[in-house]
């Protein structure tokens, strides 16, 4: 749920219109051989959602390029890189060694099934002096950086090697483990032993290795839906199928869950649906767990957010319900501390571990020695629980800040859920205007806030509402206000 | 080419018999589910070599849980744990929770085709006392710990949150990629701008992107035999079939590659190779080059250690001898630097840079920030460069001690090769050992070596002589002394 990077330059300040920069940079990009022949585009509309533009913008851009040659469009598949281009300057850009002796290859044709699905844009950019409210991250102008520096200083002082070094242990340092466990236990009610958990770089590799290890191409992998769209990319990038599942005020709807066949993993939030903020109640966990161990099915719980929950103690993990549930547990250190420690772990059932362990060694070796044994020290110094007291306050009054603010302009036209816990909510409006139009209008108004993420073939418009998630962590108080007036002009004029 | 850790307990020191150790960390391992039903264990030999104990020990081992039925052999295909253990005690082991209300579920089913590949032992244990001559890191000890520290202490002191946020560019710290460019340009010959490179966790992440990206199931992959254990297990492990291409004092036999149809992509440590050391000559470069263009096939360049050259000026990288080469183009700074950094970077053609763009982005999102903007500022400050010189003196005496001794103790018995560059070399002793017993032998004695690893299917031995593989770096002078002492004693007694 981080904050993605630019892959189409364009300056929404400039006074070059943005139809004609977003050409100019897929020009530019079909020239340089960034975007290949037989290259797939995006759909207009997929794009002009995931750079903030509206639909009309990048209908003009495409309709340009294909006018000019460099696109083209295939009945019923979309529109593609053209194979040959207008130009005859198509390697033209200087090389800083002699010109090329042979024409390159084209290169797609070397592509894995895997590696096909994935050329594909996944990318947002940041646009300058907009109000972002689609930042899933912590706000780390207030992680006690002094506290951080004194561990890293403590560490560095001593003349052993293990800061530096190969890890000891590819599962994950020792005493990291050993103190996560016990924080597992207490805080969230998770049932492991220290053995059964592995280090990873984040959460999203800890989806990532599990629906390696699981999945095979063409297995049915059930998830939320709405929910979190990395999760189904990554199961659609490994060919998947991805089976979109209900979610309501409760969260997952196991009923319908319990409507298909063949399902091998579910993946859930159960503690704070992602993005609607439900809760799961504790019939259907019990549900869930039940129709798993009926379906032989196992249960991805990626338990991102929990900590910060506001009015009532967190709800303990679904992993530690039952014993030797079918569930393999995920969490990070991204919303907790900082996102750049890159740091998550799973918590593995004992006969799953070893697969677990050795991919995690074909993938990357281990995650930072380094940066393990500083939050272990951190962890051993009871640092954490303070520094989620400090957050929770911080991240509380910013949450009704927004909530007042929303209230304010909106009345009874705004409903908001999800917003008990974690670092964002869902906010419905009562509106004629399609989700698109909501969205373009608030980002037009200066104003970006996340979108609903539906798996693939599943969709839902709820007619006279439209539904944006407000990620509030990293939003100042004064900005929230600011961000209210520009929706409030954004919407009701 | 990391150091592992420990996956069965045992004690060399201990009075207990090695094999009786061997026999009770099976035994707990099978009881408390760590080694589940179904699950192959390693045949005798591998996990002889891999955990460092002489054969016999593993066959006295295996013989007992035969015999006391908590392992079966199959025939043909392996030794398996069993369905049915010999104890009632299974889940006797106290749980933190109640005890389990429904019996544990066989999980393994659950394994996809890469779960099944990857459920299997991969690390060897570091035993106390012994001369380790097989880990092939950097000396952390002499990273110049002070400069890093203050490098950090400067960007902490910044209050902009660069350092602890999410990536803004999700492929690398722009001022990273451009300061590498450069490096790779000056020091490699690498042809690249900043837009190709792509920072990766290590270059154990950059073959395991590559190989997904690019290769399917059942896709013939060829790599240098022997070569390099974590890349032969990466690619087996996603379903590709390696071809083993022979390898000479040229480097890898490229007429030999000729005769293989339908290879997708080749595998190569073209300046040092691993582990023989040999620098793959121009004409093989170019007949390489000629190959996979003719054959519509992708090298992927694994360029690990070719900073430390000690007789002339490294050779520049394949990737660079022509524009637009059909290579990707692989390093890492965790010999450089250190290896807890987890940087690497690879080098992309410009149209296959989306789909690694992509995939990494899926794989774990990003790498360290908090990282990359050390080593960025490290780089532009121009620390690299000091830190290359001294620690090729430091490591070109480690080696000529190592020389040195081999050919006081060895005489004329002794061949060495490779050790014109990297961290480790090839000795080549005549004896009348097999590698087995003399990879043993020197074990018992107090010396760990490390092994040659051939690709399945391919193997050589020579008869008369034995080949073993000295990663000196790590290891002081004194020891080096004692290693030739106790390597004399162990070979020529």
């Amino acid at each position: 749920m981080g904050d993605m990077d630019i892959a189409l330059d364009f300056d929404p300040e400039s006074s070059t219109p943005l139809y004609r920069q977003l050409y100019d940079s897929f020009k530019a990009g079909i020239l340089d051989g960034r975007f290949a022949a037989g290259t797939k585009l995006p759909a207009t509309r997929e794009l002009a959602r995931s750079i903030g533009v509206s639909r009309i913008t990048v209908t003009e851009c495409y309709e340009r390029l294909l006018a000019e040659g460099y696109i083209e469009a295939r009945r019923g598949s979309g529109t593609f890189v053209c194979k040959r281009l207008p130009e005859l300057s198509l390697f033209a850009s200087p090389s800083p060694a002699a010109a090329p002796e042979t024409p390159a290859a084209n290169l797609l044709p070397h592509l894995s099934r895997f590696g096909t699905a994935v050329n594909m844009l996944l990318n947002r950019p940041s646009i300058p002096g907009i109000i972002r409210l689609d930042l899933h991250g912590p706000d780390v102008a207030h992680f006690p950086r002094k506290v951080w520096a004194r561990l890293i200083a403590k560490r560095m002082g001593r003349s052993g090697r293990d800061l530096f070094d190969y890890a000891f242990d590819s599962r994950g340092d020792p005493a990291l483990r050993n103190a996560l466990a016990r924080y597992l236990a207490q805080a969230r009610a998770v049932l492991c032993d220290p053995d059964q958990i592995l280090i990873v770089s984040g959460s999203q590799q800890a989806i990532s290795l599990t629906a390696r290890i699981l999945l095979n191409e063409g297995d049915r992998v059930a998830m939320e839906s709405p929910g979190y769209y990395y999760a189904g990319r990554t199961f659609t990038s490994q060919g998947a199928e991805v089976v979109p599942i209900s979610v309501d005020h409760h969260g997952i709807k196991v009923s319908e869950l319990q409507k298909h066949k063949d399902i091998r993993m579910v993946y859930v939030t159960p503690s704070h649906q992602f993005p609607t903020g439900a809760a799961l109640t504790l019939p259907r966990r019990k549900a869930l767990l039940a129709w798993a161990r009926a379906n032989n099915a196992l249960i991805l719980e990626d338990d991102y957010d929990s900590e910060f929950r506001y009015r009532e103690r967190p709800l303990p993990a679904l992993q530690g319900i039952e014993p030797d549930a079918p569930v393999i547990y995920s969490g990070s250190f991204s919303k907790l501390l900082f996102p750049s420690l890159r740091l998550g772990y799973l918590v593995i059932p004992k006969q799953l571990y070893l697969p677990f362990r050795t991919a995690k060694v074909l993938a990357d070796l281990q995650s930072s020695t380094f940066h393990q044994h500083i939050l272990a020290d951190f962890l051993i110094e009871g640092h954490l629980e303070s520094h989620l007291r400090r957050m929770r306050t911080l991240y509380d009054k910013r949450r009704s800040i927004l909530v007042r603010v929303l209230r304010e302009h909106f009345g009874s036209k705004v409903t908001i859920f999800g917003d008990e816990a974690g670092m964002y909510l869902l906010a419905r409006f009562r509106t004629n205007l399609t989700e698109q139009e909501a969205w373009e209008r608030a980002h037009d108004a200066g104003v970006r806030t996340d979108r609903l993420y539906w798996p693939p073939g599943a969709s839902e418009t709820q007619h006279g509402y439209v539904r944006l998630v407000f990620a509030y962590a990293t939003v100042s108080e004064k900005e929230l206000q600011v961000a209210g007036r520009r929706l409030a002009r954004a919407f009701l004029d």
